[in-house]
């Protein structure tokens, strides 16, 4: 009987593998995918490092892993649209079919979402299983296949981008308007690479370590940068630095109190703030000048209707036309593979620090 | 010759009766307005106490008065839509017609923008002259004619209630909605009925004093309120105060911290926060919460295109169908009426906060 | 064993009593519901003499209804806001869970939709059955608990009153605007209550029978009617009835040609016109006028996510204040009341169409 | 004295040269433009063979052209962000400053619009001056200065460009939609480069003409095209032809009957037709499909608020980062530049219909 090796948070600090009981169909909806490519998420590592995630908090061992593509090895009765062999994106949170969220059309905000490898909010029910093991079961229509043009690797970067493509079309981004991103990690890299493909005329993107700077002009995310910390952290300063541009839309994607200030003052009259990046507890928000201003701030949660598939369209439209016409160097962004094997030291890698943008994890032989 | 009788505020502290040259007629698209009825407004006692709101300072004497009714009493070569004699509300924010603020829709946000008895932040440009004088000059489409069924005394308050009528509008609230509105004071009073108006099911008034709420009530304006002080200030008490319902929309219109903080907390997932209120400084904001339960909050500043149109549609709709079919009883709100003889001294009443609600100054005879 | 008396449709001309097998809870989330009331359709009446409606075509036997109301008999086990004797509105189409057009929020275009006593597009699929019997199984979420002040009977018209606030919330009618309705038949004369009740401020009814629009006016949903028959058919005559007022919003509910078209004449520059009355074929279309004055057309179909609870909604805030503050008086649209045994004389009754507006039919004992 | 050179059409099939005064500065706002090069469209030659459009009718002789580009001669007192020597492109339509229209942020449907080389509504009020002069006068904000990456023959395109840009500005077109344009002519195949600029994933171009459609590809414009006559002029052939998209958003711009049924028979469930092409009398149009399937008509006329601004976005981000790395080579549509001296024989080419995709004529030395 094949087993199903997986990676297994037991408690802080304290990562195994296991061998664990394959999934099954167990509706006709049903597909199991053989995970081939992990991302590894900053809240992995957050729960690897504290145990939680504000009030999502780990109180039984846990399979880790949610940015995931492989290769589907099994389908339910009901499925149609997918066959053994295609290769996907696996969307890895599932919401109630019942929820008055997901019948709106803004799962994203069903209370009772079964995320991956995130503890549920309810002690008694079991931890959603992760990504990171050979086997995973999802419902048909939270696999998403890939484009010949787009490999696994670049499938399991999916997860991140629609993170980004999520607070972009809640800001309803369209050609033409100029933006501003907080933040050079993945998820700000791939959000300011997600404005540019959707038509924003000019990106700045702001950091405080120049070679993360250097990295979003060199992968074509941004045609203006500014270092908040050797530049002055004020408005005035990044508004000169953009050429006197005040932005339409900022996409923060810190969740650093600063930040957040700072995208309320530099964002043009009228304009929008899109509040990606995780934060906690209270921040000092500059209320008078968002309502003198009349500014919109919207809170950007996960991904929701029509993410993933954009996120593909932009992987499509970027490596569909061939190698020497890619506008985003998305690949660029993939610092570090490991086998399977390594990858209790690719965590390790990740939680030190130390210089990689995105580190992937093959799946088990 | 005729003179301009005007309320002149000189500085803090010093206001006084002046007899000013009257308007004249430069454009074929000016009226004159004889000023009939004028609300005090809680800026107004600002610049009389402090000399100035927040970057707007008063540096010479300026005209008091922007809530202003009044009749027609002269009219332009290019005026077709007015007549001498006909009853208006007279909006008291012009922009420029050439700004791109103007042309989008979304005059509210000109920089350029002249507003009655509001210092302007270029010091070399002389002080809009306010509506608390005997003659007023505006152009013809910045005057709204009144419905018979309409007093002017109703036609003075069509101003703070146009600012109730902007955040609604902002937000989009439409019939069957769920609303909390922070603050009884008349803002929030004209704001929560105007929320009925537009079709709310459910209005929770909030404030500390029993007696504002207990107004809420009586004008029609609330179905439920609470008391943040008496009531535990927290999110809990007041959903449960509510009968459970988290309210689609929270009308925050006192521009204080801890209300701010509540309506982000009360407001249910997915929900609006539109900041009506004006705040001073940086307040404590739930950002995680903000983003996690994906909420928008929208800046609201004073009115803009259609407001003032559509407030006067809903004292129309109030008060047309006759008295015994009112809905809300906006005519209690005026809690004090003064003669023009009486102006400081009504001032001077509004400053030290004696229980009133809404102050009218007659115009001179 | 109890058994389930059904009215059948078995070919045109031909409707039969039946005693058919009661329907069983398969899933956890399955609601009986004793059926009370049931509503006749203009298109139950359109399968009884033609067969057929569009593309839908009667192939074999069906139960017919899908107006009803009725009280909840028993619950499957993931049942956890309703309970047995509830009495409760029954939507009568479940989309597909898995379908684009339910996770997006609009489950109403789901090509998959299975929709009581409308034979489906594919011959092979079994018609769905219809509300015109004892007991009526549906999901959860597609039953809506009735408040204490609505009746069974008007819990019976949520279904037609649900199609006019379909296409009065993709039109986005707020507070303060002026709207025609096109066809003072049982929906045309709900979606014009629903208009008013929305905040419209004035509300034309159009129709050719004088006394179909009397009723319009005395039940409180039009405050302006037009006769286009005998008062000219054109789109100055109406205006000019309509003391003119070109009108924001154009609900057209007959699906007749020349209405269509008078639609689009009279309604303002950039207004909208929405579709909802059904139509056949092609009608000539005054395109050059549309796109000239840019408007907007709508095709509305039958109802989605937040409908069917924005119609209760609006019949509690219709008769939750007590019967001396009713709004709209729905109830005189109810014109006739059947028992189970007439049924078949109540439909005989709506064919030949002597002047009833909307016959009811009561459930089996 | 200088005059002023200009091309006036005297009634039908009577074009003459002119020597006409200069316009002079009236407004501090005002400025002069020398013209440079303007674009001959299908409207000019429509007055040239028939004498009107729909209601606008010529009465008196009118100075030709309305899409041109020049360089600033002149400057008023109150002009701040243009100066002498800048290279513009001219909008030629300017609204009524005091119009609802213009305030509300839609201009584009002032009933008062002055619009060059249109006759207006009221034969009482002069011709508005077109632009095939010498010297054109035009408001500051109606002039939008060109990058420098953008030639004066490009800035004659931005008119037609912007009418594109207007109705997919209407559809809310963003990054990742499916969009076929009906159309191969100088309109069609600049509303298909915007799309594509705006981040459509696929546009089919779909026009009678095989050349036409080459051009499209050529262009870049579109990765898919269409003959709907030699290609069977049916929904399922085009259908099948764009490998079974059904698109999201049709760009109808023909304003032929034929093909404004066929956009509504293509577009997807839920999907959006925008009608750009000008078209006359009453079309058959599909009302029950349009309903069924629940689609959306926007009318589109010319182009409003920020069309002017993003269609020099779109030649700036096409051009901005050098000729190697172009999109969509615009360029290839001026098929014909005329000397001032041969501009009625550029009137009689078009005129002709042989085979010019635009033609230019340029400004008098």
């Amino acid at each position: 009987m094949p087993g199903n090796p997986s990676l297994v948070l037991r408690k802080v600090d304290d990562i195994v593998f296991e061998d664990l009981a394959p999934p099954k169909i167990t509706s006709p909806n049903d597909v199991i995918v053989e995970v081939k490519k992990t991302g590894i998420c900053g809240s992995d590592i957050h729960y690897y490092a504290h145990g939680k995630i504000g009030p999502f908090q780990l109180k039984k061992p846990m399979v880790l892993g949610h940015e995931s593509s492989g290769v589907i090895s099994e389908i339910g009765d009901g499925v149609k649209n997918l066959k053994v062999g295609d290769r996907v994106a696996i969307e890895p949170g599932v919401p109630s079919r019942y929820s008055n969220a997901y019948k709106s059309g803004k799962y994203e905000i069903d209370p009772d979402m079964s995320f991956a490898a995130t503890p549920p909010a309810d002690p008694n029910v079991p931890n959603p299983p992760g990504t990171l093991c050979k086997y995973f079961k999802s419902p048909q229509d939270f696999v998403y296949k890939l484009p010949d043009c787009v490999s696994l690797e670049l499938g399991a970067m999916v997860e991140p981008l629609s993170v980004g493509v999520h607070g972009i079309r809640l800001a309803n981004l369209s050609f033409g308007e100029n933006v501003v991103v907080f933040g050079a990690g993945p998820v700000g890299l791939l959000t300011a690479s997600a404005a540019k493909i959707f038509g924003a005329l000019n990106v700045m993107v702001v950091d405080i370590f120049d070679s993360k700077l250097d990295l979003a002009k060199e992968i074509g995310a941004a045609n203006y940068t500014f270092n908040s910390k050797s530049g002055g952290g004020n408005a005035s300063a990044l508004i000169k630095a953009f050429d006197g541009i005040r932005p339409d839309i900022v996409l923060e994607c810190t969740g650093a109190a600063p930040c957040i200030k700072l995208a309320v003052e530099v964002v043009r009259d009228g304009g929008k703030v899109v509040q990606i990046g995780n934060a906690s507890g209270d921040v000092p928000f500059p209320i008078a000048e968002f309502s003198t201003r009349q500014l919109t701030l919207f809170g950007s949660f996960r991904y929701g209707y029509g993410d993933y598939a954009t996120s593909i369209k932009i992987l499509e439209q970027n490596y569909g036309q061939g190698k020497d016409k890619i506008q985003i160097d998305f690949e660029k962004l993939i610092t570090n593979v490991y086998s399977w094997e390594e990858a209790i030291k690719a965590y390790d890698t990740v939680r030190a620090g130390k210089g990689t943008v995105k580190c992937i994890i093959n799946g088990p032989e």
